[in-house]
């Protein structure tokens, strides 16, 4: 049986900046808004980190759903109408609220990495970056469930994530400085 | 500037069952070993959101890498000689350690995913699954940096990155029970 004891504590290493300041109207992948800019800003500690990204046309974004509501377990996702299992789908209420997005690496300016195909909120923390490598992580043609049969084509987010209270953050330990 | 001060608490939603006790000789990535199964066992709780998970050939493994080192913001990855930016690698000794795989998810047994493409060790906490969807996240022939030059051909680990201390256990919320 795992565990149900351990917790570990998170803190961001930045950032993200970006044009979408609530869910409505974003984009709901990367994929679905190519040319949309935004940066993603490191902590001045970890630019060291940087050297050899640029060589990369495409990175991982992990980041924090901060202002996803509580987990729910099952969700009728933006691509459906229909109820589907919370690990099926790409939701950001999850019971640990990770976002993961490939995006295309433009230019890396001092601490700010330049980017394009943005899907994630203003002022979300970034909590890791990763290089895209083709040979691990590119499948084409994977059966992908509900998605492959889903009739729906909605590539921007509605209120259907958005969270109960205004302003609550999630899951955030109070600061104790 | 990001804020600095704030911090997540993250709970794992259950554990990884693997063939792999230690770091050297495991796989480095999924694809050095497509047909070594495992088992990722999900706590009870959250069993309602397998629902239609069973659909997807591939799905990504979120997870937190529990016997890494202190971060090192320059490494000599697996896959290299030469010294390269940490967030240029898929490294382990990250400042928030958490990994990320692409695996093939061969059926599902109440709460065990049954999978193949093992390159994480047994025990490791997981805490998210995410369906692979081609369209979002295959993206063949990305330009991939020093990867793509790369002279070695490392398939699995060696103990460059085993931990400082035996049985230390990174960043863990001393259990308050």
């Amino acid at each position: 049986m795992p565990d149900q004891s351990n917790a570990f504590e998170i803190k961001p290493i930045g950032v993200i900046h970006s044009p979408f300041r609530e869910a409505q109207g974003a984009p709901i992948q990367p994929v679905f808004a190519p040319d949309t800019q935004f940066e993603a800003e490191l902590l001045p500690e970890y630019l060291d980190g940087l050297r050899d990204l640029a060589g990369f046309e495409r990175i991982w974004l992990m980041y924090w759903f901060d202002r996803a509501p509580a987990a729910r377990l099952v969700v009728v996702p933006f691509r459906d109408s229909t109820e589907r299992g919370l690990f099926a789908t790409r939701a950001p209420c999850r019971p640990v609220p990770l976002g993961l997005s490939c995006v295309r690496l433009l230019g890396i300016r001092g601490k700010l990495l330049i980017c394009s195909g943005a899907d994630i909120l203003d002022g979300t923390p970034l909590l890791d970056i990763k290089p895209y490598v083709s040979e691990f992580d590119a499948f084409p043609n994977s059966r992908a469930g509900w998605f492959d049969g889903s009739p729906e084509s909605r590539t921007h987010a509605d209120d259907r994530f958005d969270p109960g209270e205004a302003g609550s953050k999630r899951d955030e330990i109070p600061d104790s400085d």
